[in-house]
């Protein structure tokens, strides 16, 4: 528990309106000290309209403060948020005269960690936060939102009770193990547990693969020789989106550039920033870079808008094996070889899919698009799925997964409850390194709240 | 008044936290309906937790929702205002389903506009709401604050009182007009009050030359020969700020370059990618690009570094004749030439102040900075002050002025009542322009609020 009180500017400063929060035993007698109203009795929940009064005497600003009491606030403490004018000069000034009247500046990510410690939340929930503040489309923001949700943890809980029980079936059988006469625990429903954790451990392990890609965009290579127009398609591709928030000042800062976004899900355009410079030289596209971009991404979008190609689509083929590969004709609008490329292809590579575009026209562009989502193979996502996102969740299943690997090797081997109940026991504890149920290190919670912003 | 129900962004997305605002006749409703709890029954100034639903069915986000209700609100309206992660997509999707809900997206200042429209403030105040947004210091914060105050319009009420006796007491004259031996209005009471009108209304016109360069910033000149130390100089005088909220993303994004603040006030360089190129050529600085300078400051500071001064002194101090022309004696510690410059100095130019700096080290410069502002001759600002800050203010104040000089003139020409209300009609309406009390034409309006940022 933490026992000092912590201010923090929570919004951007530069728009209408910008917030202040405060955290501890003392928010509320703190803010009340700077402030033109007594909330020292207010009801939980409550906004108050008043001014927020300097050291000198002088007002700051015309502000609504909201009082929140302990339990029942995002910390789980007594908290106030204070909402003033939006100017940066405002909101230093408050934070300011805050911390002289007993504040202290909160680090980044305090707010949550501070929710997380008086158990307003488990670890991979407090995490969640962070991922939902900076989930930039569709699949990453449900991903987030069910992890917030509490689903993953529920998963998680259900394995651990599952494992529980094994452990407590074979400790039972470890006591009445002098009594070589009774009838122990039934081993084959003990293996088919096991095995059930191991399946689910191994399918969460392996829905990183999808929740990576999400949350970092699909990888994608356009290839292609020069002047085959890979500039023109990544053009046609980054149609912007014409978001309502994005009109509002400051709000398209974090956008990466040359990704999109199709049916909710980022697609991200791999070193593309060489196409466009190639694109003004003559034949810079080397074999060796082309085979990097590929080794990078999961899906390749090949550009060709001549013959022949029998030599090059062995080579591509070949280096392309475990890859989504999209053969793209293009020019078809102003390209007497289509036909020609065509036949040559569905003699040659009857079994790679083709699409034929004009990327000058955007001629089939939707096409594409579906090609490119049907490509990436991803699972209907909502705010139920459970889709593991953090590399140190990924770690801490894999660990838990080697466990209980040997778990079942031991009991295939019919060894002993004693040889098998520690890799049982450090399975359980992986899984629950996950949510933080065990006394987690500070250092793994330092790790986990530096990337966090200021104010969450 | 407004029947449409309006919405939008009130913070830039990208923090911990972002607030979206909801106002109209059915904001609460509206929000109600693709909210997770029942609000249609909240008290006023209260705070609920809950989900934001789209109309697919699917949580958006965790929330707070505020609710207000008229008159009790900034806008005078039913409102709410739902804080979310901060988000852009988060955001982005909640403004989209509160427009499907039955809201429009909200112009800039609309809010502000409605909060005038519904006699929460007048229009001054309302002028005063987006310069305490766009506050960067404290001179042009503590302007904002009393204007939004009501300092400024109280100033006006009380002339315009003043205003109102002079016509009711000329009319009073009018109506006795055919009883020529009645003693009239004393016209020697009336003159004095038009005079102090007069005085008073001048005062605050004269007040805007001081507001006007507290909002933009003083602005200062730097000249001399190339190689004199004017870059070096400049990065001495804009030593960054080590600002608590200049921490978090995106609050220097409203940062004009190459501007310094000191006690509070902003001083503004002239053309100073100007001196930062020049330094690297040699001596581009024509004299014509000096005098461009020195003409656009009201302070100026002129580096020297060598002797003879005689002729380019004359030049310099003519055309410097109504500024605060500021002679720096630079590298004084490695300049065996300081000594002879200073006595050149006192002989030929013994009316001038000067100062003796080392840029390179640092050394003086927080004796210029107190010599600047000095210079500056800012009067001591606080939240009572009231001093003009807009032009439109500034232009009916002159015409308010013509015709109050008017009135005196022909008061002293002894004409007769009837010829002297016109004019006082028109000062009348001048001065309530300002706070617009009379009907306000739709287009002054749109003036003023195209230039608030969305949301407020």
């Amino acid at each position: 528990m933490n026992n000092d009180n912590i201010c923090a500017l929570a919004t951007p400063a530069g728009g209408a309106i910008g917030i202040v929060r405060v955290s501890g035993p003392e928010a509320i007698s703190i803010t009340n000290s700077i402030f033109s109203k007594d909330i020292s009795l207010a009801k939980p929940n409550t906004l108050h309209y008043g001014e927020i009064i300097d050291k000198e005497g002088s007002t700051i600003d015309d502000v609504l403060v909201s009082v929140y009491r302990a339990p029942h606030s995002y910390t789980g403490e007594d908290s106030t948020e204070i909402s003033c004018h939006g100017s940066a000069y405002i909101l230093n000034k408050v934070v300011h005269t805050l911390i002289d009247a007993g504040c202290r500046q909160a680090e980044p990510g305090e707010y949550t960690k501070r929710a997380y410690l008086n158990g307003k939340m488990d670890l991979s929930q407090a995490e969640a936060v962070a991922d939902l503040v900076s989930a930039t489309n569709r699949a990453s923001h449900k991903m987030a939102l069910s992890q917030l949700k509490g689903h993953f943890s529920s998963e998680l809980s259900i394995l651990r009770d599952q494992l529980l029980k094994i452990t407590s079936l074979l400790e039972l059988e470890l006591d009445f193990s002098d009594h070589e006469e009774l009838e122990f625990a039934d081993r084959s429903e003990l293996m088919q547990l096991a095995q059930k954790i191991h399946q689910r451990i191994t399918a969460l392990a392996k829905s990183f693969e999808t929740g990576n890609a999400l949350k970092k965009g699909i990888p994608v290579a356009i290839i292609g020789k020069t002047n085959v127009g890979k500039s023109t398609l990544l053009n046609q591709l980054l149609h912007e989106d014409k978001a309502i928030v994005s009109d509002i000042h400051g709000t398209t800062r974090d956008v990466i550039e040359d990704t999109t976004e199709i049916n909710g899900i980022t697609f991200r355009f791999i070193d593309t920033a060489g196409i466009r410079q190639t694109e003004d030289k003559v034949e810079q596209l080397g074999i060796e870079r082309t085979f990097k971009k590929i080794d990078e991404a999961t899906i390749i979008l090949w550009l060709i808008d001549s013959i022949p190609l029998s030599e090059e689509i062995e080579n591509i083929k070949e280096r392309c094996a475990d890859k989504n590969l999209i053969i793209i004709i293009n020019k078809i609008d102003n390209n007497n070889l289509a036909t020609d490329i065509i036949k040559q292809l569905t003699t040659i590579a009857s079994d790679l899919q083709h699409l034929e575009i004009s990327a000058k026209l955007g001629t089939n562009i939707s096409q594409l698009e579906e090609a490119l989502f049907k490509s990436a193979n991803i699972p209907e996502i909502n705010e139920n799925s459970v889709i593991v996102t953090s590399a140190r969740h990924y770690e801490a299943l894999t660990r838990a997964n080697e466990s209980i690997t040997r778990v079942i090797d031991a009991m295939e081997a019919d060894l002993s409850g004693d040889l098998i109940s520690e890799d049982l026991r450090i399975c359980l504890e992986q899984l629950s390194e996950i949510t933080g149920g065990q006394i987690t290190p500070n250092e793994v919670l330092g790790n986990i709240f530096q990337h966090f912003c200021i104010g969450k």
